[in-house]
């Protein structure tokens, strides 16, 4: 098992990553609760929920399963969380856990954030994608109007990855989690980069899902851990996501996933890093790593306009020009503005690129 | 004008008290949001609204009224809010004012806290019992099952009390807020307790409202910033709301107010002080300047056992016995569990006397 520590700004929580963590929950645990509520969804629950429901080894274990999918992070949804955690009789003592992917790390978290002003709150993340969001601190519902519109700055107790709970991933949830480990490399690790592009994904063992998870969480931690604000570096974290967002913004949510549309965009910042800072970078090596792991890069003919006005959209941009996370090198980030004109240039000719090279 | 600073534990905050600031507020805020939203309700609105909105002198300042009374603290209401706050375009960089009371102060600081994980926010209170809620940081809106179940601790970034928005306040309105600060001054301050007692609330100057004001804030604000979290000496606070806050429960709200009823147990409290400590306290003095100022202590005939069930209920206390914050002299306040045949035989006692003296 390995262990290591996040720094958040109002605390610092552990991560255990390890194999069957779950049967042995209780042990991470670092305080005596009053009460316990399991929250998990329909999909991860038939698998694991008994295993920790057992571990935990508590008179006091409540369960409550919300539904599958980005639409389980509703107001509806945080609020009959709120009544059943009133109903088990949850009191400021009471831990809170969330036993699933990002969905349920994120709505989870907003009910232990809020309930009689906060509570513990533990994540036992299900998918890789997750190492991701159990960093970092946020935690929110969804408004009809946009994602992520309604939370808090709320980072978990302790964080506990138990790494045979992943075996049951489809191969598109593997694709979407690593898609976000290389962006952590590229941010933070040239090494680390170019181990993982040597690497199928068809074939990871139980000790390179640890490495590479634990690497990733490193890469991240740091980061967040010099801005929990989200003011300035904080930012470096959206690499690849200017694109990847509008993309999934205008494919619809669904057929491809988050992982797989950063991939793309990850392509493409380090075109735009190339021509602005005239340098080279593992362009090639990445897009065959991709292409070799069964990411989709073909995409449907879209607009670069349609793309431009989305990016301009995007939450964290309301200023002119679009702000962008650049490479100087693998593992040097920089922001930069792009103004429209050559945003513009930059998508028409990746995505001819891309038409052409597939 | 007075100012003072309030340390909670993620910053520092100014109060500002003083004659008119509603027409400076401007003067106030330390930055230019690129959008305000001032949310208040439909009593507060007509007299003061218009005031504050002109003196923004912002192009982008929106206003959202909320129903006047504890209803307004609803889930329902709280997501009308967040729609309202997409709506107008506000974002990291907005501003949301609460202009009103403690339930102003609770809807609005609550929105403000969730919407795209916290953004900045401002109090203006318009009652004298809002001194209360405008330190220590604590937002909630309320469950079907309960007061202020859904919340956060979100310290405001300032709070302007206008004293002159205080005069449009009945005279219960007034005895309530005045109940919070006796509470304040014999939690710590002995000299103070005494001034206030030797005032009538029927004439009271803006001088006097302004310095009262203060010396409360100052004493809940060294409470609070002492435990921010309300694991220990927070409690104090209490004085007067153990019995206060059942009596509120069996009684009903409405027709007391909150702070009427808190009036009638900081008594109860001081009489099982002086049983516990076996010593005197001002329980007449106390007594006959809540008698002459028109407190309601002839209450309705009420069974001791029924007041002990709604003790035990209290969200605070989910111990076997019941937590009670007694004087060892005025300024001196201590935590004790009292048992229950104790505190039946101090209610009935006491509940007798209320009945004799009346």
């Amino acid at each position: 098992m390995d262990t290591l520590h996040v720094n958040a700004d109002t605390k610092t929580y552990p991560v255990y990553i390890g194999e069957d963590l779950r049967y042995d929950v209780n042990r991470f645990l670092s305080k005596t609760y009053t009460a316990i509520l399991i929250i998990t969804d329909d999909c991860v629950g038939s698998h694991y929920l008994q295993d920790v429901k057992q571990a935990l080894a508590h008179d006091r274990v409540f369960t409550h399963t919300i539904p599958a999918g980005e639409e389980a992070k509703s107001i509806d949804i945080f609020y009959q969380l709120q009544t059943k955690a009133i109903t088990c009789g949850l009191d400021r003592q009471s831990l809170i856990l969330a036993l699933g992917g990002g969905v349920v790390g994120d709505a989870a978290g907003f009910v232990a954030a809020t309930f009689m002003r906060g509570i513990d709150f533990v994540q036992m993340p299900t998918t890789i994608l997750a190492h991701d969001s159990s960093v970092g601190g946020k935690v929110a519902i969804n408004h009809e109007q946009g994602k992520n519109l309604i939370g808090s700055f709320y980072p978990p107790d302790a964080v506990i990855y138990d790494i045979n709970t992943l075996h049951t991933l489809s191969n598109k949830e593997v694709r979407s989690g690593y898609a976000e480990i290389i962006k952590e490399a590229l941010l933070g690790d040239a090494d680390f980069f170019h181990e993982l592009i040597n690497q199928r994904l068809a074939s990871l063992t139980n000790r390179q899902l640890t490495d590479h998870i634990r690497k990733g969480i490193n890469i991240k931690a740091s980061i967040v851990e010099q801005d929990e604000r989200e003011s300035n570096i904080r930012k470096f974290l959206n690499l690849g996501h200017t694109l990847g967002h509008a993309l999934e913004s205008l494919l619809g949510y669904g057929k491809w996933t988050h992982g797989e549309l950063v991939a793309v965009g990850l392509l493409f910042a380090i075109r735009v890093s190339e021509k602005s800072f005239s340098t080279n970078l593992p362009f090639d090596e990445l897009y065959t790593w991709l292409k070799n792991n069964g990411y989709p890069l073909a995409l449907p003919v879209i607009d670069p306009g349609d793309v431009l006005s989305k990016m301009k959209l995007d939450k964290k941009a309301f200023n002119s020009e679009v702000q962008m996370v650049l490479l100087q090198a693998v593992g040097r980030p920089s922001m930069a503005e792009v103004d429209d004109c050559a945003l513009l240039d930059y998508l028409e000719s990746f995505f001819e690129e891309l038409t052409h090279r597939n």
